[in-house]
């Protein structure tokens, strides 16, 4: 047995006991964990430069190098996260839907961990202690299997997870990291359907992709947003501004930013270059299809230019915004279904029938109207703390919290029925 | 494009418009149908007969012939379940979990369907009928592809289903039946991803293995049940020989039939010869292990055997259980750990904590305390119909009703709201 083989047994086996493990521990463990993420962050720090220098080395763009970086404030603000964590309820052991027959059977759902996740993504270290005590909470075992070019801050963090979280109770195992750097064991862990219930990619779009087409269990996909925000002919052109600019502005590196604006026709000439030169100011470039051409390429302060067929359905994570002119709802609705990517998709209008048309048919995780989908976020939903953003439909869509790493299970109380 | 792409992308088309068509549409295309498929029953018996002598010809066995065979009676039957179903509440549309944030930003959830649902089923032309009113009433379009053997009977029943949802409002393409019989289509279908959401097979495990591990969407599995009862030590024995005769003699050929019993060596002695002479008279053979068969084996009406490896998880459909003793509560649990299919167990105990042990402890869809597993079923649990019986952990487990095969998109309602 190789080392993930090792691990994955581990981790189901510890994942038995963790299953009905009780709050209080977890909550202690989850604490504890926070403390001795500060109190040994000298010896982080410490990995952390292994990994940064190895990063300057071998050529690491700035972006890459700043989200490696762990300091004093970033160890302090992983543990802050922590004790949220803790502090959330507890999903498992809920029942819901009882029902008595008439039997006299009683039938409910129970909610219980899913068993063990493996969670497979990149470089920022700080992931290893999310989905650490996000599993952890929910009664998770789980496989962590980060980047290369994080090993050393990613191990560091592991061994603190696991000494605090076993010394406080929980089951020894219940934590693997996979040391070995060896690509081929990806692979082999998405084959470990016998030991593994679910599979967390959590990284670029081939990571993903080749996560989703090779695991033989359940994977949860998302993470990628093509995000359009459509202005209604109807729209208030003042919230369209407001609303667009910090779609695409506020963050624009992540999933829920803006990457495209619709515009319809009737309102295009007074919308397109107000809210141009708003994001002319952040110098945002605006990819346009020809008729937003002609209205955005007279400003001076804007840098606009031809779309090409690839922008559209785009994911730019950058300073970029595709920018077409339509002449109806309909045509939107028919341009997001054909290049969204069933992540967030917002309209803005102050016509009742226009939204209610766009919230019925828009196909996508989240659906906004008259609002930024930069909200599309477990912590801004109210979750508390999430693990990803599906954009699958299957067991969960959008922000994914602690509930939505668990199942349940039909819990039947009888005094002896037989079925007749 | 073939037939299978013609038909899937139809499906898909159709169903942007089914997933928010009203209840009272949807109800009376069900309500059509059934009377559609009273009103032509001898259409349906006369395509019928083509199957069953087609059957007959290739040596089908008497109990695949009868599962083939529709009758007037059986038409009836057909069509009431399909009033029953239009009975049933409405899953689309139901808004949950909502919440106003701090921001004034109004956030839910709304149940909309999962898409376009393909089903590949064997033998019984009736499941053509259940999986298409489960489906247009919770507003999934689906393509359906049934066995060779009741080709006659499925394309008779798609036509009226078609015939008649499309006269009461039902988008045109919302039911898809594959008329070719080329098992390479299956094969194709499952690379679908793009056009199909979801992928429910039933019939034999052949079939079910066959299209987990070639489906590129989401699969239900399920519907193998290994199913054991483990009578405790503090088991009242009168009420453990009623839910162990009646979980293998009622219904023996379903999923939910018991297929092994575990004994407590404590109660051994007295339990397993009157549970023994029970079955004996039901004409139950029973296989057992070294202990077992030492006390069952001297009564004289009972047909018992030396039980080998493989009767241990196997799923007999049929008048035929293991039996085992064993020493403990611990050893039972984790014979069913190692043997069970997770779909039904159950424990008869009148012992709380080993009640309490028993419900946490077991890794399975349905968990029983003094009942028998023949309870595990849509309609005895209360959801009215079922399209299956899942046996994995994600989006659904056990029965399966109208809710399972929904999702859910979030609905964000705002007034301008940015994020800060």
């Amino acid at each position: 047995m190789n080392e993930v083989e090792v691990k994955a047994k581990a981790a189901k086996s510890a994942s038995k006991k963790l299953a009905y493990l009780s709050t209080a521990i977890k909550n202690k463990a989850l604490l504890d964990i926070a403390d001795e993420l500060v109190a040994k962050e000298k010896g982080i720090i410490a990995a952390n430069l292994k990994d940064y220098t190895g990063g300057e080395k071998s050529g690491m763009s700035a972006a890459m190098l700043d989200r490696l970086l762990l300091d004093t404030e970033r160890i302090k603000g992983i543990a802050d996260d922590v004790r949220t964590v803790a502090a959330l309820p507890d999903p498992v052991g809920e029942t819901f839907e009882t029902r008595i027959l008439p039997s006299g059977l009683q039938v409910g759902k129970k909610r219980v961990p899913l068993g063990v996740i493996g969670a497979v993504y990149e470089s920022r270290p700080n992931v290893t202690v999310d989905i650490s005590v996000l599993c952890l909470k929910s009664g998770n075992a789980v496989i962590l299997r980060g980047g290369k070019e994080a090993l050393h801050s990613n191990s560091a963090l592991a061994k603190i997870i696991q000494s605090a979280a076993y010394r406080a109770g929980v089951p020894d195992g219940a934590v693997q990291f996979i040391e070995s750097t060896d690509r081929a064991l990806i692979g082999q862990m998405l084959k470990m359907r016998e030991y593994i219930d679910l599979v967390i990619p959590r990284g670029g779009a081939d990571l993903i992709n080749y996560v989703a087409q090779n695991a033989t269990m359940p994977v949860v996909t998302g993470g990628i947003g093509v995000c359009h925000t459509y202005v209604d002919r109807s729209a208030n052109l003042e919230k369209a501004v407001a609303i667009v600019y910090n779609a695409k502005v506020q963050r624009p590196t992540v999933c829920n930013a803006l990457d495209a604006i619709l515009v319809h026709s009737d309102v295009a000439r007074s919308y397109l270059p107000r809210v141009a030169e708003q994001l002319g100011k952040a110098d945002v470039e605006l990819r346009c299809d020809e008729r937003a051409l002609k209205i955005i390429k007279p400003l001076a302060s804007v840098k606009a230019v031809r779309a090409t067929e690839k922008d559209w359905g785009k994911e730019f994570l950058a300073l970029i915004a595709a920018v077409k002119v339509v002449d109806s709802l309909e045509e939107a609705l028919a341009h997001i279904e054909r290049y969204g990517s069933g992540h967030s998709e917002a309209i803005v209008t102050e016509d009742y029938s226009a939204a209610m048309k766009f919230l019925d048919e828009v196909d996508a995780a989240c659906v906004y109207v008259n609002a930024s989908t930069r909200f599309t976020d477990g912590g801004q939903f109210g979750l508390g703390a999430e693990v990803g953003i599906s954009t699958q439909k299957f067991h969960a869509r959008g922000p994914m919290g602690l509930r939505e790493l668990t199942t349940y299970k039909w819990i039947v109380l009888g005094s002896g029925q037989v079925r007749p």
